[in-house]
């Protein structure tokens, strides 16, 4: 390649004809996810062809996101980072292992190619670090000013693990309830990212895929099922999921503020601008429940992962306040945590 | 309902809290999304689970598309249809039959409910028309200007059936080439739709789901095996789609130009549009090579079924012209179809 072929390269940027189907979309899909994603699986054709048959309990988990988050790159990752744990992550929930993922693009004519190569690179990184294959794609190009930058949606295949059915109408009076590591950080890295309050504060999104740390807590107890529910707390943090959980199983949750982590400059954005940090977004934390016994075996074998090394037991399941979640306070009173509503932030995910 | 809940119902318009995952997207995906969908396999968790160990090849088919068209409803369907015809045509052309398919929007701030309603419904009537079932879903809503109305992304699993896989590199010297019906009409009412060319034409979309006819060629021959490839002529139409085939292949087509079904009307606005019918957009139409053998049992099936009654032989695969795409033209000269390049009209589909 010569400095001339570099420098227009460089400054190339996504066309209307690179969405048209046609050559410019070929020879885009070879360059940029072709060679990023390449692996056995990957196809050219309408549709990638699986062996779902070897799945050993017959059963598939299947679900789909869509990511829109402004900016879309932040401290910590970027567009395509966050949709593959988004949509790893969904899968781990369910108890299944993440096999085959889909990505769709929507990209806004003019986006740097470079940027998109970037996006890539951090999407099949992620991928691989979750045992993820990406197989199939689409992509589509929407004039300037028809899509902000770029969006991307990836759809998910899992293999089921035998014995193993978390669900969030499954916790019990009795539970322990485990969070993976400290709250808040991929809602308060945006916020400082999108500098519409102009806050200075080193803060890196958590954003990780948690699929071989759910695996390990399922490796580490003799009964799968034991693992009652297991959520990722995404758009409306912590709160919003216990509250859904509270909800769909119908029991009370009693939460010790002081055992929920928070790093300090995640506190320190909170303070400024008045926000708990319970409803802010994470993109790399769990909220497991199950029964205290197993509790302490759960977070142990977490701890020796690195994105789950602050693993700590926050509550617990009660039989009372059921469809509520209290908070035990730092000064020994009891409060009810507010049902969330609204939109905190927009375009977090 | 009262009068009055019924008129502010029908002003009503999404808003930020509605892609912000806390209880007005509940409320949302219960309202339009859960209501229309209506399946067992419908999931309000996670993900959905599907018991694709009844798979009886043991092999899945895996597919996505992101859908961006504009305008988002045209005569002959809107971009809920299309995103269910779409997914559930490239499983079909891979010798699959469409099972599961998810849906994931992202969505204007200010677009009216009653217009998501039309969407979903849609959804909902093409996907039961598809014999598949719409189980996993994601809502995303952006700012007003950061994305044009809606978008939609759907990815399917279908499930192999046993001893068919046509790929776009299969296609042999001796196949008969055909075509399910008339083309270009997606591309044709698109274009009308759009009004920037101020024509007025009745013309409608093809957009249709083919599985049901995909499934009875199959059915119609003594081996799957012999039908060689299937593709769906979206993006780039007909004339995109011969050539990838011939390159994949390495084979020459010839076409027969009085064959190759056209409705007056799109003839029409190719004519005053200097268009080429060749490469206009179809959302309904396959595109088949087979064995001269067993084509016109495959016409004759195809013929029986509302959405493909117009199937025709329209050429044959070659062993001259390897890679390229020759007509034989209405006064019996040969010439060659340009290959496509660049965007004849952005968001087709």
């Amino acid at each position: 390649m010569t400095t001339d072929d570099m420098h227009s390269d460089r400054d190339a940027c996504i066309t209307l004809a690179h969405g048209a189907g046609g050559r410019q979309t070929a020879a885009l899909i070879a360059r940029v996810f072709a060679r990023h994603f390449q692996n056995p699986d990957f196809t050219a054709d309408d549709a990638a062809i699986l062996p779902v048959g070897s799945f050993a309990a017959g059963r598939a988990a299947f679900t789909t996101d869509g990511f829109i988050v402004s900016p879309w790159q932040f401290p910590g990752g970027n567009i395509g980072k966050l949709s593959i744990c988004g949509t790893v992550n969904d899968l781990a929930c369910m108890g299944a292992v993440p096999r085959y993922l889909s990505c769709a693009f929507q990209i806004e004519e003019g986006f740097p190619l470079q940027d998109l190569e970037a996006i890539a690179a951090a999407m099949a990184k992620t991928a691989k670090t979750a045992g993820v294959r990406i197989v199939a794609g689409d992509t589509k190009v929407a004039g300037r000013g028809q899509v902000d930058k770029v969006f991307i949606t990836t759809t998910g295949i899992g293999e089921c693990m035998e014995g193993a059915h978390p669900s969030g109408s499954r916790a019990e009076a009795g539970d322990a309830i485990i969070v993976t590591g400290d709250i808040g950080r991929h809602g308060a890295a945006i916020l400082v990212a999108r500098r519409d309050f102009a806050i200075d504060a080193a803060i890196t999104s958590d954003c990780a895929p948690l699929a071989a740390a759910v695996k390990a807590m399922f490796d580490a107890i003799p009964d799968r099922a034991a693992i009652h529910t297991i959520r990722d707390a995404t758009r409306g943090g912590v709160g919003t999921v216990l509250h859904e959980i509270a909800a769909e199983s119908q029991v009370g949750i009693e939460l010790n503020t002081s055992a929920i982590p928070v790093a300090p400059e995640v506190r320190g954005v909170c303070g400024l601008l008045g926000l708990e940090p319970l409803y802010l977004a994470c993109e790399g934390r769990l909220i497991i429940f199950a029964p205290q016994a197993i509790a302490p075996t759960l977070v142990e074998v977490l701890r020796t992962l690195p994105d789950s090394r602050q693993a700590a037991v926050i509550g617990r399941v009660t039989p009372d306040f059921s469809g509520r979640v209290v908070l035990n306070t730092e000064i020994g009173t009891k409060t009810l945590l507010p049902e969330p509503s609204g939109e905190l932030l927009p375009r977090i995910c």
